[in-house]
C-alpha cells in the first residue's frame, strides 16, 4: 500500500476540513495538507473528535505545486463526469477502480479535493494522473467534501483489509447439520415425496448464510433435540 | 432493488441530519424518519443543501418500532465488532456484503443509524435482521454519523447498477417463523438461559441468507410439524 496524502484546495469551510480530518483519522491515514484554507478554528476541532492531531499536524501551502511535491501519483476528484472523449481532461474511474489500482502500489499517492463549490479548475484536473468521479444521482451528483473523502478513504482502507477471519464451520459439521436437518424431518413423518426438495432448500439457505461453527452447533442442538424429544415421546406410547 | 429508508435515532445535532439529508439525495434515497430526534432548525437545512426536500419531508416517530413499521428487513449499525463469537448479537457483515444481499431483494429496507455517542443500544440491535459495521481504523474507528450513512447509500448505489429482483419473504412471515422457532424450543424444553441468544442466532443466520418466501413456507413446515408432534405425543402420555 502506498502512502497517502489528502490534499484540501481552498476549503472555505472550516467544519468541513475538521470532518475530513475526522475520516482520515477513522482509516488511519494522518498525512493532510491544506492549499490557501480558510481560517481553522474551535469549529474545525470539534468537527474532527479524535482527528484533531492530524487537524494539528496538517501543513498548509500557498499553492498546490507545492502540496503535491513528491507524489508519485496524483489523484483528482470530480463532480462532473463525462461520456465524451472530447473532454478528455474529465474522464474518470470509480472509486473502487482507483483503490484496487492503488493498493498495489507502493510510494506516494495525494489525493486532491476542490473547493466546495467549483471543485478542482480544469487546470488542477489536468495535473493529476487519476481522475475519480463517486457515482450519485443524477438529480444531485455533488457530494459534501467530506463525505467524498469518507467514500475513497474507505474504498482504499477496504482493499487494504486482509479479509479478518471468522470461523465458518467445517464441510464435516455442515454434514451433520444436514443429517440431522434430515432426522427431524424422519421424526416428524415429512412427507417422502417433498424431503429432498426441503433438504436442498436448507442446503441452499445455508450455503448463502455462510454460518460460523457456533451457528452450526446451536442449530444442531436445536434440531437434535427435537428428534430426540419426539423419540423418546414415541417410545412411551 | 428494495425501497429504502434511512432511520435515525435520537440524533443530536440537527447539522448531522442535514448532513444525512444531502448524503441521501446524493444516492437518490428520499424516504427520512426521525426518531424522538433533536430541533430540526436553519443548520439542518444550510448542511442538507439541494437535499433540504428531504428533510422537508421527514417524518418524525416517538418510537423506533412506530418508525420501523412496515420494513421487511431491518439493517443495524454498529462501530463495534466483535473478534467473539459469543457476543453473537454484534457479528456483523461489511457494507460491501450487505448492498450485495439487499441489492436482490424487493420489499422494504430500514437503515438504522444510532446516537452520536452510544450509537444503538444492545436492545435496538437485537431487532435488527442485518448489522453492519464499517471496517475502519482501530485507532479510531467510530465514523461520523452521517459520514457511516454516505458509505452504506453509496455502497447501495452501485451495488445496484443494472441488478433484478427475487421475490424475498416479508417482514410479516419472517415474524411467523420466528415465533415457530421459538415455539420449537419451548416444545423441546430448550434452556431457558440459551433461548434468547439462540433465537437471536436463527434471526441473524436468515438475515445474512435473505431466504426467498419459498423457503420460509418450507422451513415453517417443518419446525410446526415437529411443535405440533412433541405436542400431540405429550398429550398421549
Amino acid at each position: 500500500m502506498p502512502s497517502i496524502r489528502v490534499v484540501l484546495v481552498e476549503p472555505k469551510s472550516e467544519g468541513n476540513v475538521g470532518a475530513v480530518a475526522r475520516a482520515m483519522k477513522n482509516f488511519g491515514i494522518l498525512d493532510l495538507a491544506l492549499v490557501r484554507p480558510c481560517a481553522i478554528g474551535i469549529e474545525a476541532r470539534q468537527r474532527a473528535m479524535h482527528g484533531a492531531d492530524v487537524l494539528a499536524r496538517a501543513r498548509t501551502f500557498a499553492s498546490l505545486h507545492a502540496a503535491m511535491e513528491g507524489a508519485d501519483l496524483t489523484v483528482g476528484t470530480s463532480g462532473v463526469d463525462t461520456e465524451s472523449e472530447k473532454r478528455f481532461a474529465r474522464i474518470a474511474m470509480t472509486p473502487r477502480e482507483m483503490s484496487t489500482k492503488i493498493g498495489k502500489m507502493q510510494g506516494r499517492v495525494a489525493l486532491l479535493f476542490g473547493r466546495e463549490d467549483f471543485g478542482l479548475l480544469d487546470e488542477e484536473l489536468r495535473e493529476c494522473d487519476v481522475l475519480v468521479t463517486i457515482p450519485a444521482s443524477d438529480d444531485y451528483p455533488i457530494l459534501n467534501v467530506s463525505h467524498a473523502a469518507t467514500i475513497l478513504l474507505y474504498e482504499i482502507f477496504a482493499a487494504n483489509a486482509g479479509k479478518k477471519g471468522q470461523r465458518p464451520a467445517s464441510g464435516l459439521e455442515k454434514e451433520k447439520l444436514h443429517e440431522a436437518f434430515g432426522d427431524l424431518l424422519t421424526a416428524t413423518d415429512y412427507p417422502n415425496h417433498l424431503r429432498g426438495r426441503t433438504r436442498i432448500m436448507f442446503r441452499r439457505l445455508l450455503g448463502r448464510a455462510v454460518p460460523s461453527k457456533w451457528e452450526f452447533h446451536a442449530l444442531m442442538g436445536v434440531f437434535q433435540r427435537a428428534t430426540k424429544r419426539i423419540k423418546r415421546l414415541e417410545g412411551k406410547r
